[in-house]
């Protein structure tokens, strides 16, 4: 069975692992572990735990159990103390506090959630993402960052801190893997936080695994406002040291003009500018299931995203001519 | 295989389940809904879910799972907003939540707990236990009444609000019993509340279930001070109806000296005063684990505590009988 490692954190993974576990694949989900909003944000300063959200995500994603499994692990609590909160989170949490590790705790609420494949932290180590603006402005934490309308005015450094330990669990997993597929994900909040730990570049350069970058379907106002595929691709290839994709999958159906829209303050699409670029596969990954829109604003966000199944059947083409 | 059924709430429960079910006997565990405090009273009033703490304590009793994870369910949150709450009344209350149902919560929870047997709440109605004492004095919920040190003054009447349905699957449980087992337990905190459910006393007068009263080995000071084994007896018969129980069993052997100090101030040994009642069984039934003496004051309730081996023992010796 061909080896996937999937490298991101947020909801671009979970869209991607959720795919792909439908298909005869041996996979693997390495998690950024810059996250600190909401209930994880929490959860961390509370309890000193790891942030245990995007884990979350990516043990649900692979799950084989019942649906009312994988609701109670997104189940949010709703009123007291404990609003907000993530049932998931908080199984987690507790597992990281009774076995005095997060990755035992996540291979014990992987055997809970019956998962198929591995979720695997780019670090055991506490860290906070930090970015460095070039007015000499410091944005601390993941959501400053992600909150922040001033990042695409340029920044002079972004770092983890403390400096990173990597899990050497991760660079295994990369360096045996047959695909790595990087993205899709926030470019800063989700994609880069894997690369500032050490090793991670150094392993995606050798690995003798066939590479994919998954491109983004939208750009968001204030973090990379009209990024081009190749200015996604300049980004992250300053962080890997080299360019080393083997394949870049882009979305090329155009969502409704309605939606597009409803997103205009929020972001617009990406534009593909390296049609020359053999590198380069074009296909219909939009989800077209819009059900969501009449739950209101908040969830606008999930509206323009990628169909996992769609994606799994590109990535599962490449798989198979491996 | 004989059916055990065990009626009661907290920590009686726990030890007799515990014990019984490293034997060879069909469980099913009566659980009062009677709970508010802790954790549990939290749960209740800013979720409005049923009390899960006392199901906590008898799934975990049931549990053939890993140490870890009945560690897992009572692992209790140290800080913020999550302080003081177990996690195992955290999943019961977002099963209940997710499902729907607590008696679904309860089932899902015995599901991943691998439970050996089963959990049955005497009611699935929102209800809390109240005391009305001959002073006027109305005590509302089981903590006020636990604190209380006005109890043993006498009430008038002692009753669940809302009134309360009961839960067939209990009765059933009952009617379909070989042995019942009542007690040990907090008199009119954990027993009663039981009885004051409509039915269940019928139940225990109609079934052909033997019927064990398990008495507990010390008094509460404000609550049951100087309660005999009679006492105990004529209290639950004015509930039952009928003195309904074909044995009764009752320790026999001495604390140490020192602990009976130690719980001086906050009651003593119950005396047995039925030595003529044949059907009072007596049997050295006190645990001998008092390791948890140095953990400090606040475990000094648990030193002078049933051993669950020693109990079910003594259970399994009449099981086999019937």
């Amino acid at each position: 069975m061909k080896k996937v490692v999937v490298i991101g954190g947020g909801t671009g993974n979970f869209t991607v692992l959720r795919g792909l576990k439908r298909h005869d694949v041996d996979l693997s989900a390495i998690v950024s572990m810059a996250d600190d909003g909401g209930s994880t944000g929490i959860l961390r300063d509370e309890l000193g735990v790891l942030p245990p959200g995007d884990v979350r995500q990516c043990l649900v994603a692979l799950s084989d159990s019942s649906r009312m499994m994988r609701s109670l692990m997104n189940y949010r609590f709703e009123n007291g103390g404990l609003e907000g909160h993530s049932f998931g989170n908080l199984l987690l949490s507790s597992l990281e506090k009774v076995t005095g590790s997060f990755e035992r705790a996540i291979e014990e609420a992987g055997k809970i959630l019956n998962i198929k494949g591995k979720v695997i932290p780019v670090t055991t180590h506490q860290v906070r993402l930090h970015m460095l603006l070039n007015d000499g402005n410091l944005l601390q934490g993941e959501k400053e960052i992600l909150l922040s309308k001033e990042v695409h005015k340029g920044y002079k450094n972004i770092y983890l801190d403390p400096f990173p330990v990597v899990n050497y669990h991760a660079i295994s997993e990369i360096m045996n893997a047959d695909l790595v597929v990087f993205g899709p994900g926030g470019l800063y909040t989700s994609l880069i936080p894997n690369l500032l730990v050490e090793g991670i570049g150094k392993a995606l350069q050798e690995t003798k695994a066939k590479k994919i970058f998954v491109v983004n379907l939208m750009n968001k106002k204030g973090q990379t406002p009209n990024f081009t595929v190749k200015n996604h691709l300049d980004e992250i290839k300053k962080f890997i040291g080299n360019d080393v994709f083997d394949y870049i999958l882009v979305n090329n159906s155009e969502p409704p003009k309605e939606l597009i829209d409803i997103y205009a303050e929020e972001g617009e699409l990406i534009k593909n500018d390296l049609t020359e670029d053999s590198r380069v596969i074009e296909a219909p990954l939009l989800s077209n299931d819009f059900k969501e829109i009449q739950k209101g604003d908040l969830l606008k966000r999930n509206l323009i995203r990628h169909d996992s199944e769609k994606l799994a059947i590109e990535l599962m083409k490449i798989v198979n001519d491996i």
